[in-house]
This record gives C-alpha cells, structure tokens and sequence, in this order.
C-alpha cells in the first residue's frame, strides 16, 4: 500500500489535533503517511521531504503548525503538490497560525483549513483525490448524504424535548 | 474547449480582483468560465450551479465573496469538488470575509488563500489539476523557476544601490 | 396552537444556547417551532423551510449559529420574514460567528443580537410580534417593569453590604 | 401621512450613511420621520422620543452611531418597538461602534445590522412591518426579485468579458 | 459620614470585581456609597442619581459595566463630575467594554482605567480627591512609598532563589 | 497666570491632536502649560517634570503618546496628581496605544480617553478642576447646555432635508 | 562569577514564566542575575539598574512584564545594552504586553519574543553573545542539533502509532 | 571592507521600508550588504545566506518580509547568530506579519522590532555589534544624546506656540 496523502506536523503535541485527519483518510480508504517534521529544526528534512514527495506518489500534503505557523508554507515552497494547511490553537486562539498559514506571497498558495480543522483538511484531500478517482468520489458523496442524515436525526431528537409553547 | 475551472463571484465588484486569477488561468492554460452568482441573491441559480458543475466536467471551483462571505461555503455544500475559497476585502480590512469562509464547520471544507489573493487561488487550482495532468504539473515548475528567476534579478538590481557602508 | 417563531439551529450542540430562547417565548406566551437545519449539511431541508415559513404563518425566525456562521444569512436570503441571528460561541470567542452573520451584504439584512444572547433574540422576536399584537405589547412591558424591580432589588441587597467606609 | 419608522442619529455628520435608509423606505413607500438625538448631550429628549414613539404610531426605530455607540441600547432601554442598530464607522474600521451596540445585556435586544448598513436597516424595518402589511410584503417579493435581476444581468455582463482560455 | 465616591455597578455580578475598589477606599478613608444602577433597566433611576450627585457631595463617580457597556457614559452625560469608568470582563476578553466605555464622542468624557481594574479605579478617585485635600493626598504618597517597599522585598525574595548560573 | 494643567507629549508631532485640548482649556479659561518630554528619551527630564509638577500648583496632567505609548504610565508612576492618557493614532488605528496607556498595573491608574480624544482630555481636566472651583464647575454647565443647543439646532437643521415619504 | 545577562522582571508573579529563561541560561552555562524592579513603582531603582548594567558588564538585559508593559521599553531607554522584550500573558491574551513592548518609538529598539517566550529570551542573549564568545557559539550549534535529534525521535514516536490506512 | 550586518528582504517592493535601516548603519559607520531572498521561491538560496553568514563575518542579521512573514524564522532557524525581524506592514495594518515573526516556536527566537520599524532594526544592530565593539559603543551614546537633544529643542519650540491662557 503506497501512501497518497502526507500529514506532517511541527510537532508530536499537535497530534491530538491531527488524529481526526488520519481517522478521515481511514473512512475514505486513503493511504496516508505522518511525519514530525520542523520548518525551523530540521529544515534540511523538510526540503528532502517536499522534494521527493510528488516523486514518491503523494498527491496531497497536509501540513500542521502552531503560533508563527511556516511549516505549510516552507514546504508548499518546495513542491508543486496541493498543500492543505492547518493552523494549531495553541496561543492567541490560533489566530497567529491562521494568518501565518494563509496570508502567503503570491505564487505560493496554502490552501488553508480553520482553526485546528484536521478533519476537514481529510476531506479537503479527499476532494482533491477525487478529481482523478471515482471510487473516492463516490465515497464523498455517501459521506455527504451522512451528514445529511445526521442533521435529520437529530431534528427528530429536538422533537422529543418539550417547552409549554413548543409546537413540534 | 471545455473549462475545467468555474471562477465564481458575489457582485461583478470583484472582477478587480478575480482578472488576476483569470490571468494566472491563462498563464497556466488552463480553460475556465466565470460567474456572478450570489448566496443570498441568487440560491436557486447556485443550487443549479453547484450541483451540475462536476457532471459538467469541471475539476475545481474558485469562489470569492467579501464581507460576510457565504459564497464558497454554500457551494462546497452542495458539491464533491474542491472550492477555492478568495475572502474579498471590503470591510474591516478583509477580517470578516476571511473568517466567514476559512472557519467552516465539520464536513465541508473550503480551501482558503489570503485576503483578495486571487493569483494563488488559480495557481492552487492548477495544483490540484495537476495532480492528475502531468502537461500542467511540468508548467508549474516552470513557474516556480520563474518566481525564482525574478527575485534572484531583483537580488541583482539591489546591488546597484549604493550606501556609503554598503559593501555589495 | 401554531406557531409564530422558528427556532433554527445549526447543530443540536446549540440546544444549550438556544434553550433561553424556548423558555423567555414561553414567559411571553409565543407558540414556537425549533429546527435543527444546516446550511451546509441540509441546503435543501433549509430550503424548503424557509420558503414555507411564511405561508405557513410563521412571522419571526430565530436562526444561530457558530465559526463561519451561514445559516441566518441563508434564510434570510430565501425568505422576506424578518430573521433574528443569534452568533453561538465556540471559536475565537464568538467573533468569528458574529462577522459572519452581521456583515451582511446589501438587500438581505439579519437581525444580529450579542454572542450567545438567545434570550435577548426572543425578547427581539417578541418585539416584533407585539407591533401586531397588543397582548404581546403588554407582556413585554411587564417584563422591562421586572427588569427594573430585580434591580432595585439588588440595589437593596447590596445595602446589606458592610465596608468601614461605606455610607449606605 | 403619518410616520411607522423613526430614523434617528446621533449627529447629523451621521446622514451620509442615513441617506441610504431613507431613500430605501421611500421606495417601500414606508412613511418616516428623521431627528438627530444624543444619548450624551439630550438625554432627556432622547427619553421622550423613546416613551412616545409607540403611542403616536411608530413601528420601528432605525438609531445610529459611532464610537462607544450607546443610543440605539438607550433607546431600546425605554420602548418596547423593536430598535435596528446601525454601527457608524468613525474609527478603529467601525469595530468599537457594532460591540457598543450588539453586545447588549439580557433583557434590552438591538437588532443590530452591518457596519453603516443602514440600507439592511430600512429592509429589516420593512420586513417586520411587512408582518402585518400585506401591501410591504408584496414589495419586499419584488424587491428580492430585483436583486436577482441585477445579479443575472451582471452574469451577462461577464460573458462579455474576454480571456484567451476563457470558455463563456 | 457623607460619602465622597460613589461606586456604581450596572450588576450585583460586578461586586466581585468592585470590591476591590470598596477597600481601596476604606484605606484611603474616604467614605463612600454603592448602588446597583442600570443604564437600560433603570434609566430614570440612573437620570437622579446622575443629577443630584453633585449637589449631594459627591465628587468622583466610578461605573463599571461589561458588555456593551453604556453605564458610565450615561452618567457621564448627566453630570459635570469626574466619571470613571471600569470596564468589567464577562465577554470578549473585556474588548467589548473597554471600547464601549473610553471611545466617548466629543465632550463627554469617561475617565477609563484598564480591564476590571477597580482598585485603580479607588486610587484615580483618591488623586482627584486629593487634588483638593491634603490628608488624601499624603495618604497617596505613603501608598506609593509601600509600593515601592512591596517591590523591593520581592526583589529580596527573588534573592533566595537559586540556578546553578545564577549569581545574586 | 499660573498654570493648573500641564499638557504633556511625547513628540512635537501629537502637536495637532493636542491643539484641540489647548483650545478646550481656553474656553474653560483654566491656565496651562505645553511640553514636548519623552518617556525613552529624556527620562530624567521627564521624571524631573512629574516629581515637581505638583509642588509648583498643577493639579492635573494632560499625557499623550503613539504606539507603545509608556508615557503616561511613566508620569503618573513619579506624581500622584491624577494623569489622563490619550491614545494617539499613528499605527494600528491606534490599539497599540490605548492599551500600552489604559492597562496600567495595579497601583499606578492612568485616565484613559478615547483614541486622540483631546478635547475630552481638556474637559476631563476641567472636571477635576471643577470639584473644587465653582467657577469653572459653572462653565462646565454653561458648556452642556452649548453641546444641547448645537443637537438641538441640527434636528432642526435635519427637518429642512426632504424625501417623497418623510414626514418632519 | 560575574553575571553576563540581567534578567528583570516587573513583579515576582512573572518568576514561573522566567524560570525557562534562568535554566536556560544554566545550560549554556552563562552566568546571570536576577532583578525585580518596576517601572512604575520604583522608577529610580529601574534608572540606578539600567545605568550601571553596562559599567558592571552586563552584556544583555531580559525585562519581562505583562499588560501595559513598560518595563522593558523604560530600561531600553536609559541604555545602549541589547534589551530583549518578553511580553507577558495576564489579560487579553497578551497582546497588550506584545504591542506595548514591540511597538517602540524610533530610536529606542526593544528585541521582543513571542508572548511567554521566556526560553526564547535566554536563547537570543546567548545568541548575541555568542557573537564575540566562540564557547557560547559552539553550545549554541549543538543546541540546534538537539532540537533536531529531538524532532527525528519525535519522527519515530509517530512511527508507532497505526491507523488501518497508515502505511509507515 | 567586509560587512557585518545582513540586510535580508523578501521582495524588492521592502527597500522603501528597509531603506531606514542602511542609512542608520551608514550612520553608526558598520559595513553591510543587502540581499533580497526569499524563504518561499529561493528556499536553497536562503539556507546558502544563512549557513554561510557566520562563516564569513557577519555578526548579525536583520530579515524583513509582510504577510506570512516566514523569511526572519527561517534564516534564524539555519544559523546561530541573531536575526532581528522587521514586519512589513502590506495588509491587515502588520499584524499578520508581526504575529508570523514573533510567535516563533522554542529553541529559535527572533528578534522582533515594531511594524515597519527598520531604524529601530539597525539600532538594535549596532547595540549586539557594541556588546564587542566599544567604538560602537560610543557611538550609541552620543546617539542617544541626540536623541535627548532633539526634543529638548522640540520642547523650546513648543514655547514659541501661543495660546491665550498657555503660560509657557
């Protein structure tokens, strides 16, 4: 099985974070490797990394980070893959990672999720995979209907709870 | 020709700022259509859109809104494609359109780039083209060894200018 | 009995929110419906609702939500009832919630009331039922009369109070 | 030909962005009423206004202001018609003026609209007015019907504009 | 006893924070009086003690309020005395009522102190005191010198503490 | 004519939002003093200024500063006559600057005004002054009758203004 | 001993985030000392500091405070040692310390770190004297080389987590 | 001459901006160079500068870039000396690029000055270069002197400024 989708973190404590991601590639049945990797403490890995990424197959990187958040960044430099970024609360609400993830130079996107978003960076990825490959699309489909049927549930469950002027 | 890149906007106020994506599309060779749609003005006509854009054949959508911008979120909710979301600057320096788009609840992604960085969402939809179209993925590369070129001839021009202590 | 105010949230998650809503429509004596409806997950269900919400006899909509928060500014844009939103807090402290729904662009107003402040969009609700119904009108200066008796009450309390300076 | 809306300022610097509410309540043909009050320099007629609107017809009161806006939450302190806020921008991007006004205390709402959006103003006042006026309501269709006409011509507009890879 | 300051909360919920304000005064013996008041609950009561203030004695006026916070403004405008306003934390960090309180429109001030500071409100009270009275104002000079005495034997604790570089 | 108010800045450049305190304390006749002093700059010239300030019959002390605006905090640490903080705007639309004046630590209070609010700065002054000066405490008066009769005379002002549906 | 770097802060609330500064300190095997003093209340024991520093051969200043965070901005100002800022997290998330210590005027620079950023202080001194101490430089490279060896272990950690899809 | 200082800028449209900070090493007489790299299209140029700096003399680096400024962090992460990073401010008033520069994670500080602040930049160069170099030094102090000099003259000016009761 060859992975498609990288998730690299700044650092092992995000990956509270970033579970939700892998758990979403695992519903897709997207193969997917995670690597600790750091703009600052081992940029000479981070360029290995995001130079042998596309090479190695990988269509997708998902890329978490904390306060001045390069990590996404550093690497969409590098590559000419799709790089989904994460910003990490981890100081300032997050508000510092959000904008040192998105407010990138022109020629060097990120496409960037919300705060601590790891599950919709998945799906994000999943989209992306689904350009070039039905089965996924198919699968994000089903999952769209899911949310759909979730929501309705629990519009049914509001009907059990009971106000004096409650009509439904 | 068959555009392959749907370039949606709120108000044709936009267009300002979406020709830089259009241009950047062009550059890439990429074929696209554009739009003026509104969330709030025009649903039926986003409904329609959004969900006939992948049977259409197009691969990725760029949406750009400002202010409270429901936009990209209202259409990544009723497709499986990928939506480039633009936060449009209008008020509050950007701030509210950035928020309304980047922060989207679980299951539906937008891809977000800056504020008014519509340059990066084209070249964030040729990324994601590329993934399965090596012809575009080798254009990439030649842009990014042309960002490289301009500023390595811009690190040339600095050298012209003189200080009286500046040895270079 | 029919009712007069919906009450739409984005997720159950907002229930405890939007409880204050329920109960200060029952202290006024307004039958009331809720919904849990999503922009994004339910685009459909939200459209049907809010186009029948008139014909219906519906005459006030309380809709909250939270992050890039879509769901007022949605229905209002599908229907000409004046539609309360009510930001719910549950990231960067609400503010992200509150933009989204008060920055509105031209031609679809929401009534935006303070961060998780249920209470006080009922009381709005009510506000605005009361121009037609002078029983309604009633209640509501009852109530502002108790507004004014818990204070004075609690400037009684804090009579109570001792300090060795303190003169009353 | 007696007025149903108040629309009330807090300094004449104010109508500028006023303007706009008014020349939307004349096209809904909503008679109208505009006077300049402090909450800070005429408190005392800002209370006479406000005990005496209902009574002499008002429906609803449009209030504006800038900076640590307190007029609209003062007015509404003293009526129970509902008040429409319209944050002033004046510094800090408009900031200070919408929390001045949306964060209310429970008990006293101000339906608060977008940063001088005191155009959504006028809409939201004829909206709850169009909750028992018929002849309002079937203006607000036609309003809504209008800006879908205008964003449809401006997608025609669009297709007028050429780019070598563009396909509309 | 006649009281000097009277410290005015908009809620018996900001007694915490302005309990600090009461005891500052008790060690400055300046006597003083509290009153739960509210800007929007109880206009009229705020509108008497705004106007008999001075004439009963009064000379320095603290409000604290959270929130949209329009209680010392109010009172501001009611009266020629010093106003100083406490924005209380219950929302937003407090940004809401900082802004809500300095950011007064031309010619009614409010004497702001920071983020539920209401010990330095007594203090700011006790300097204007002490502008007319001496006792005040060398009881202000020996608070500064134990200030400085609390400083300076923190300094020694600091001493005591030991790092293997650590050189005093 | 000995001064009562000292007029502090930081830079010539606050210069002209601090004209508009001069003129106020001339209107209020109260006699003062400007000087140009900085808290980074000439620190000893500074403290020398806030240690004599009140031997020498100053009773209150007008300080303005930009950015990380130390200024008043450093002058109201060496004096215990009261000192009031105006924020200048000269970057970040002034933010930095209220909250470097406005969050002093406890002991060391600074009366903030709005952000370049001078004018309320002078009738701040004038309000302390005026606890113990009946004669400036009666101009203060005179001068909340003039803001009064300035509204007033604009409402009048806003009746000339004619729309079709306006009906004052 | 001799110390090399002064670490100041403004009260001794501020020890535990300094306690990263002194054991950082300790690794590197720099000899320092450590000071409470504050602007604000011992203004002349600040001045008596930051003039002697230099003479006594201090090489750095570490001054850390909270809120309205002069300190270092003052010692900065009676110096021409390098002066490292640490803004200190105690309201609004520390930004007010951030803007208050960062922001300086022209002329009197403050090097400033990251909110808390303690250890990231005493990594910056030891920096700037590294650039004339060749044993500080070589801790220093081996100091990068460990936050690399700790990030590759990291790396490994990662290795040994398995998700069904994971494939490394 | 062989330069110590590194001016680093991420695009040519900084020299406006950076321009300060040449003049100010012209004035303190500290050979420099200027280059223009970029950590995001000249990612290997950028770890050439930074691992070679030391290396051939220089002693200290000043990096300025706007947005998601990741140029100063990067450059610090690949080398030991001290990097002094400028904000740039090119949107959201700086914040962006101040947040993206000073929230640098543990273990590689930045030395951050305030939003465009490239004299203070060079300033705090010239302080790192002096801790080595008592030419410098001494240079410093007669800056700071001129500081001094120039608002005692700033302060003479003032006098000439007449007011009717300005008594200075």
């Amino acid at each position: 099985m060859k992975p498609r989708v990288s998730i690299i973190m700044g650092s092992v404590s995000d990956l509270p974070v970033l579970e939700k991601a892998a758990k979403t590639l695992c519903d897709f049945e997207i193969p997917f490797e995670m690597h600790a990797l750091s703009a600052h403490r081992t940029p000479a890995e981070v360029e290995d990394f995001a130079r042998n990424a596309q090479p190695r197959g990988i269509e997708v990187i998902i890329a978490a980070a904390g306060m001045a958040a390069h990590l996404p960044g550093v690497i969409a430099a590098m590559t000419t893959l799709p790089v989904i970024g994460v910003p990490v609360k981890s100081s300032l609400e997050g508000v510092d990672a959000l904008l040192a993830i998105v407010q990138m130079p022109p020629g060097i996107p990120v496409a960037t999720v919300g705060i601590n978003a790891a599950q919709n960076a998945a799906i994000l990825a999943a989209q992306i995979i689904a350009t070039g490959d039905p089965a996924v699309s198919e699968k994000l489909k089903t999952y769209k209907e899911d949310l759909k049927t979730k929501i309705v549930s629990a519009n049914e469950e509001l009907k059990s709870i009971k106000f004096p002027f409650k009509t439904n």
